[in-house]
Parts: C-alpha cells; structure tokens; sequence
C-alpha cells in the first residue's frame, strides 16, 4: 500500500463525511475551497455554516509533502530530509447549546528515511454534559475499538485524556473520546489493519456525532444558555490556540492559517472569573471536566 | 532603589491610571480581585465592565518572587535561583468600533544574581484605522520618548513593529507604538532614570487613551460595523494566545490565569475567510496593518 492509496482512502473518507453531515443538517451544504502548497501539494477545505444543526464546521482533507525545513524539525516530530502527510480533519460548532461540538482527525505520516505512522482521534464537547450521552458516546468508541483490539480503547481513551486538557484552566476540554499517535511505527500493527481502523473511525463519525446532535437540536434554550455556550467556546478557542499539537504545528510551519483556524466558532466569550451558581446545570457540567472518569461503566 | 520602591511606584501607578479611567469612562467602577501566590508574592486585579466606554479592560498589578523554577528556565529570560517580577499591565476593549483597543505594559525584574531589567510598551489595535489619528498617537509617544532621549522613539517604535506583529496572519495587531526590554540591564541608562521614563508613560496613558477614545465614543455605528469589530478581536485573541510572551509567561509558569487572561475580549468572532469588500474602509484598515510605516510623518 503506498502513500497515494491512503491519500486516495482519505480523500474518499472526506466526500463520505461531507455528504452523510449535509443529509444530517439537513439545510446547510458545504463550500469547498481548494488550495495548493508552493512547496508540493495542497488540500481541500470544506466548510460548512448552516442556521439549522452546524452554526460552524470544516471537514478538511489535505496531501503535503516536500522538503523538512529547519522550522519543522525544530517544532515537530518529522526527520528524516523529506515527508509526506495526508489526512482529514473535522470540527463541527452547533447552534444549539444541548448539542456538543465534535472534533475528529485521522493522519497518516511518511519520511523518505522509511519511517511512517498513523496518529488520530475523536473527542467529544459538550456546552452540558449529560452523562448517559457521555456513556454512550464512550460505550461506541470502545465497540469500535474492540473490533480491532481490545487494548486500543484503554490505552486510547486515557491517550485522550491526557491530550485534551488545559492546564492553565485544570479542566479536561470535554468528555474526552480516543486519541493515538505513532500507530503502526514500529510494525506492531500492519499498515493495513490500522488504515483499516482510520476509515473506519471515519465512516462511523456522522452516526456517533448525529446520535448526539439528534437528542440536542430541537430542545428550546435561554439566551443564559446560550451564553455559556460562548463561554465554553472560548475554553476551545483556549485549546486551540495554546495547546493543540496540530494547531501550532499547522501555523508554525506556514499552513494555510483559513484551514487551520476553520476549528475556532463563530463566536466566543470571555467573562471575568465566571462562577457558575451553585446546583446549577452549569456547575455539573464543570464538575464533570476532568480526567479518568470511567465513562463506559459510569453510574 | 529598592525593588520595593520600585513595586510602590506601581502599585501607585495602577491607582492613578485606574482612578483617571473611572473618569473618562464616567459610569463604569473597576472591581478588585486581591491574589496571593503560594510560592510568594501576589497581585491587584482590577477589572471594568461598563454599558458607557468600557466594555471589558483590565488594569492588573503584581508583584512576585520566589525560586526560578525549570519551568522558568526554560520559557523566560528569567536566570539565578530566586526572582522579582513588578509591573502594571493594562488591555481595554471599547463598546464602540470607533474607539480603538489599547494595551500598556511596563514591568520591571530583579534576579538574586544582580541582574535587573525594564520592560514595557503601549499599542494602540484600532477596529478601523484613521490615518490622522494614528499620527496623533505616535507624535504624542514621540514627544514622551523625546523628553528622555532622543534615541527612543525610533528604536522602540521598530521594536513594536517587529513584536506586535500575528505572522500566521503576515498582519499587525494594530498601528503600533513602542515596545522595549532588558532597559537599563547593562547600567547604560540609571535605574532611576528608566524607572522614571515607565512611570511618565503609565501617567500619560489616560490623556493619550482618552484622546483617542473621545473622537469615537459617540459615533453612531450598524450592526456591520460591530460584526467587523468582533472578527478583529479575534486577530487580538490569536496574537494574545499564540505569541505574547507575556501571557506565555504566565500562563506556563502557573500565573493566575483569570488575570492573565483579562487581556481577552467580552466576545470574539471568527467567520472563515473574511474578505472586505473592495473600496470598504475594513479593506483600508487591512492594507494599514503593516510594519514599518511612518506614522509621525504620514501624509
């Protein structure tokens, strides 16, 4: 299997996610913006803004490769002299308040000195977190996982954990989900079975994120509500920009910043040292923010 | 001098500016968060959210030591064992698209090894720029700057230009105004002198903000406008969270984030690759947000 046929499943995993997220939206149809990289190759950024489900979301495919500046070597973990780097990342910002944001990224890296490996993820955000959606949310990871092996979902899972969390605010970002890097690096696992996993990850994203969006989007909110939607999009922005690995990565090394930045909402807020009152719904989400909740077997 | 003197002086400073800002705003009152640092040292929150100038501003001061942590080491400029960190930090956002973003620094550090330093600056991030009124701004800080050495202004204006500057954007944050660091570190200018030149910019601050603020406060503005204001903000959040070192540096050595993070505005906005229509006086601000441009002079 070479790097053009994983950058050829990937592209094909775009087009299957872009059409599943139109029919689920129902309205809001996706614009494609495709760019190219001076230095060899380019993508194809895909955004979505719908007043029905999605306020703001990108599903983007994109197949770089070339030389590795010093930049790179110095902000990332590419070696060798050149590399090759292929995949599809997505973030979806609803309207609603009672849907959560969801990102996920499948990637797939290459160097000319042989070494490759996959690395991605899901998590999952949302503004209230309800934990039965939460269980369930974590119970289709693991089924996922499972079916490829049973260690992936553990080790994944606090993987996640570990990933999305902001220090300076000791809040994890969400619930969590999976997350991996440097799969199949060692060739523990063949390139097949983990690609295999990718797409499939893929391919179930639009049921796992329209299980969630379904049991959220017709529910009526305050204008309260709605404002700490705000103020937990200012968290992501938070995430983001600090702390997200892809983020610094993309920027750094002279990505296109409109593709890179399709992940931040229409709208965040920022309210001095907020305190949500007591018993409210807004405090039982924040309690909820941190790692190593078992939520598979959570009650 | 000592840097208790030094930490007085500040700490004065913020109850001048705080008082003058209360006054021009004319409604809004500053709120005080008073925060003590367990490894030693601690600070004066003071924010304004006001319905009349204000939106959202903060006038922090503080004052810390303690050991140099590894952490330190390896994100500051900071050496030795033990550390003093004193200053005055402002960031105020305006209700009105016509009234531009202003952020003030001066701060000074002090390590158990002998070292000392100054450092400051003060930059004007007008939503929409007026060329006159830019001018006005940099004549003012060339007046101040002059009245202490005539070497100033250039060096620091350059200096500004080159700090704040968003390269993942290849945008200015604003029009500039000066920046400086490590003054006095190499008893080339005396602490008293350098201390006196932070202290005449912190007490010219109001005057040089109020200018600038009542040429705009009562501008009648659309919702267009306001939406304009909102994408710009979120160029301010991009720079605060990806490349200010100052909240870099306070953020990675555990600093109290809600201070910190006043910098950020009440609402931000990003929508994906905004272009302001051609001949829009959005598109003649974009074309202003350059280095090096001539603003004492500009005709």
């Amino acid at each position: 299997m070479t790097k053009d046929d994983v950058a050829r499943e990937m592209r094909e995993l775009q087009d299957f996610i872009c059409n599943e997220l139109e029919i689920l939206d129902g309205v809001g149809k996706f614009v494609e913006d495709k760019w190219e990289r001076a230095e060899g190759g380019g993508g194809r950024t895909r955004i979505i803004e719908s007043d029905e489900l999605i306020e703001k979301g990108g599903v983007n495919f994109s197949e770089v490769y070339g030389e590795v500046t010093p930049m790179m070597k110095q902000n990332t973990e590419i070696t060798g002299d050149t590399f090759f780097a292929t995949g599809v990342s997505i973030v979806l910002h609803p309207n609603n308040p009672y849907v959560p944001i969801i990102h996920m990224n499948v990637r797939y890296f290459e160097m000319d000195n042989g070494t490759y490996w996959f690395g991605g993820g899901i998590d999952l955000t949302p503004h209230y977190i309800v934990p039965t959606q939460a269980q369930q949310f974590h119970q289709e990871l693991k089924a996922i996982c499972d079916n490829f092996n049973d260690a992936y979902y553990p080790k994944f899972k606090t993987w996640a954990d570990n990933y999305f969390f902001i220090p300076h605010r000791n809040e994890t970002r969400g619930i969590g989900g999976i997350f991996f890097d440097h799969l199949s690096e060692d060739h523990s696992i063949s390139k097949k079975e983990i690609l295999n996993f990718c797409l499939t990850l893929g391919r179930e994203f639009p049921k796992l994120y329209g299980f969630q969006a379904n049991l959220g989007r017709l529910r009526e909110f305050s204008n309260n509500q709605l404002s700490w939607m705000h103020l937990r999009r200012g968290r992501y922005v938070e995430f983001n920009l600090v702390h997200d690995r892809g983020t610094k990565f993309g920027l750094v090394t002279g990505g296109r910043t409109e593709s890179i930045l399709m992940s931040l909402p229409k709208n965040a807020s920022w309210v001095y040292n907020n305190v949500p009152t007591e018993g409210s719904n807004e405090e039982a989400t924040l309690r909820l923010l941190i790692k190593d909740i078992d939520w598979v077997n959570y009650s």
